[in-house]
């Protein structure tokens, strides 16, 4: 299980944050780690330094240029959030995520992504917005602020806790039967096409857009789509489109 | 409660752990820090940089020589180890530690004291023996050596989630925001529009249904929608209607 969990950073501008998140990944079991965009070298003598034996992580992370690449075979994307933002998203501690964990990884193909921001900005609108959900680790309200690689201490703590609880559990549990969930690649492709349909139909003006992508983003993400659904999804916007054009 | 959990540090060489271990204790609530003979000047650059806003913590905190300094009053002392020693000891996991904290914090004179040992050594027999439990953080057994913040981080993160159960419990706090779900009247509405503007597009034929409607059903109930979610998508039906009804 802890093997198919994808930790990803994005923008990081800290070597030796890098190097502390992949000793809290390899303490806690963890091996896979994304950089997206780094505003550093991954690579330095810090990193090496807090990552304190555990830099074989950051030599087998993969480096790529955006959020989309770094999760796109991913069945459920969770980002870290400091903060609601103005259009809430489905939310959930780290305890609850740990708990789901057995679940959503039951089916062999799928995959989890936990994503975490910059250290002055975190995440932007956008990136939350590709998210499934966002995690948020409880935090005094006067200091809010955790360490990046703090902030994957904790998370890894718990899909550890997770995986523990599961191999104390004599029958694995079968939750769910296994669904072939949507992956992120294929989950944006069906929004692009919600979004060429909706101009189509002169539903939506990408030039006033006033969110409207952004809760069908959020309705559609929470229902966790299966691959199948997503294709009926995608049969209608084509019908739709074909209707739209007859008329010009 | 917080105020009544104590963190002490037994003969830390790095500055940079103190600071890092005030960052962790006042992001999750914390305040009291107890330094043992320290190995090393306590409050240094490092310190203050890596305490990103904390170093109240280090300033406030009490210098002694001796464990039984820092302990003396408290009622519960854990002692963190990696590993069980020569003679088995009580040991409790970080969760079952936050579970036992409402209940041994219940009298207020009560002190809890979570004790943390040397970077290279941890804490010493004699040390460990003072201890009225021991606490194993869960380790990938093949690299097991937490950073020192890292494991105050992960013992500081479960006292804090103990006390907002507590607060939970007394104080009984609605989870989500209230949201305004759909009723069942507002949803039959979604799906009848939902068939005829299939029809209308040619893209759902009722003599041959292939379980169309009933997959669409589960897709979208599965969602929770709220009502203005539900306006949303109504809104695009209206629209893909006027395309059909214009071709015509």
């Amino acid at each position: 299980m802890l093997e198919r969990i994808r930790i990803v950073l994005i923008g990081t501008s800290h070597p030796g944050n890098i190097g502390g998140t992949a000793r809290a990944m390899h303490n806690m079991g963890l091996s896979d780690l994304a950089l997206v965009a780094p505003r550093c070298e991954p690579l330095t003598a810090d990193t090496v330094s807090r990552a304190s034996g555990a830099d074989h992580i950051v030599h087998d992370a993969r480096t790529v240029d955006s959020l989309e690449q770094a999760v796109s075979e991913c069945t459920l994307v969770v980002g870290a959030s400091a903060r609601s933002r103005t259009l809430p998203w489905p939310m959930i501690t780290p305890r609850a995520l740990g708990d789901r964990l057995p679940t959503e990884l039951a089916a062999p193909a799928s995959r989890v992504a936990l994503v975490f921001g910059r250290e002055d900005s975190g995440l932007t609108n956008t990136e939350l917005q590709r998210c499934h959900a966002h995690v948020h680790i409880p935090t005094n309200p006067d200091f809010s602020s955790l360490n990046l690689a703090a902030a994957v201490q904790v998370l890894a703590y718990e899909c550890r806790q997770a995986w523990l609880g599961q191999q104390a559990t004599a029958d694995p549990v079968e939750a769910e039967p296994s669904l072939s969930l949507a992956t992120h690649e294929e989950l944006e492709h069906y929004f692009e096409h919600l979004e060429r349909a909706l101009v189509a139909i002169g539903f939506h003006d990408p030039a006033t857009p006033r969110q409207l992508m952004a809760r069908l983003r959020r309705f559609t993400l929470r229902a966790r789509p299966e691959r199948m659904e997503l294709n009926i999804l995608r049969g209608i916007l084509t019908a739709t489109e074909q209707q739209a054009e007859r008329r010009e």
